[in-house]
């Protein structure tokens, strides 16, 4: 096993603990909401956005002890807006990570109130205890993950992508909605983790450049996977962007020339490292989120 | 007009004002979806959050310019709960505040991201300046309003109410539901007003309790309106807890002993004001969330 795919694992580890500690516990009234909660958060998911906002947290000197609840509070963000996306009046997908989805595995109620309420245990996560060296960065942490969640960020993009099903999107209009969906909290993450520690303003927009490139390239990734991988690797339905007429960068480049794009944004990204001190781990997530697999 | 019908208009009027500047504009992208947040928050409601808000604040010598963007995201949580609250997987309701519900008058996908992106709005609002005399103080009312909203708060009373349909419910586990579903949000309303002043502990236990009260003799009525008010006075469809079965404190205790409830209620919430300074717009709220009629 490489010392990089160890960092990974240990990350990974880490974050199911603290997410596990987060959620609130099963025998805590509302128990079947609890327990919904803790399996569409639980036991899954590569935790590309936590491990974004460790390998963050070590250009800026910050503890791993403050970065894992800020991780968490993204990654709980990211797991209600699955939940939500998945849900019939959406994609209205039955599969994730390999598992029923929790609108299938309960029910549509369940999964709304789901979703709403990891929203809210995201934001607790952020203002539960000291995360940063002052309050005030803790404050524009809240107010940064507010931003990338919303209807400028990740919740607008979801708007965006459901308006242009159907439509012939060009190069600049999927982009500006990929900026949206994902790209939004991808820079949240590393964002957040930067601020655990003493950023300097050049640091974080060296950090944000990367993390823009880093967040385009992961969804362009995902536009070539989905359109070539078997359903059983994915852990989640493969083909669904096809089915759904959904415009992607495969169907506009095809998948040569969206690898290809993939390639360049990693060298953007990996040129914004350049000045900064302690980032190897950022570095090899770059390689990670270009040349995964899954 | 009495001088607290012209106070309650001020507030109203400052909140439209708030929430329309704290709500994205129509004319950024995606537009829709701005649209329909605006339609869910703006044009109605009695604000009754809001108001216990700056009374709040009047007790701890909070200025109205700091307090209106604690309230407006109180009012935001509570925006976003009515629009899932009525979706079809909810309540499936098709009128709110005299108008048609968002999942009616857009379509549900929109309906379900306007209430996500109402919730991150909210939190936005929260920490987007400076609200309380340090940020610390500020911190807390982020997570305050976190907990109050989240699976332990109004997401989780929603839960219980769900899984109470059809059921018989005695009075403590329906109390147990509301403390969840309305009590918590309105807790949030008053303390988070407070914080923006200079509260101390035992001011903010004491209107805590006022809270609590109030926030149990809210739901008490509104069962009593439900029961008896005809549509077109509520602006939202009456009788409909009788109609989905749904156990409420006039079924529980009849009518007459649902309103000698909140009565008493009301005279515990007073009690709990006598040490306080500055109370007179708290005590007359007690009174208007008794005696009204809509």
């Amino acid at each position: 096993m490489s010392e990089f795919t160890a960092w990974v694992q240990g990350c990974q580890s880490r974050m199911e603990a603290v997410l596990a500690e987060v959620l609130p516990p099963v025998h805590i009234a509302p128990q079947r909401l609890h327990e919904a909660m803790r399996y569409a958060v639980l036991g899954g998911g590569k935790r590309v956005r936590p491990l974004l906002a460790f390998a963050a947290g070590e250009v800026t000197g910050a503890s791993p002890e403050r970065v894992q609840f800020a991780a968490a509070a993204v990654e709980l963000i990211h797991a209600y807006s699955l939940v939500h996306d998945d849900m019939p009046a959406m994609d209205d997908d039955a599969l994730r990570r390999g598992k029923p989805t929790v609108h299938v595995e309960f029910d549509e109620a369940t999964a709304l109130l789901v979703g709403d309420a990891l929203q809210s245990l995201a934001f607790d996560a952020l203002a539960a205890q000291p995360l940063a060296n002052d309050p005030a960065a803790q404050l524009k942490m809240v107010h940064l993950l507010a931003q990338a969640a919303g209807s400028r960020g990740m919740a607008g993009g979801q708007a965006i992508d459901l308006a242009s099903v159907g439509k012939s999107l060009d190069l600049a209009e999927l982009e500006f909605m990929h900026i949206h969906k994902t790209g939004a909290l991808i820079r949240a993450s590393v964002l957040l983790g930067a601020h655990c520690g003493s950023p300097d303003e050049a640091t974080l927009a060296a950090l944000d450049h990367y993390a823009k490139c880093i967040g385009l390239a992961f969804q362009v990734v995902d536009d070539v996977l989905d359109a070539e991988a078997p359903t059983a690797t994915l852990g989640k339905t493969a083909g669904k962007d096809a089915a759904h007429n959904k415009p992607t960068y495969v169907s506009l480049l095809g998948a040569a020339e969206a690898r290809a794009f993939a390639h360049s944004l990693r060298k953007d990204a990996l040129d914004a490292l350049v000045p900064l001190p302690r980032v190897q781990r950022l570095r090899e997530l770059a390689d990670f989120v270009v040349e995964r697999t899954f």
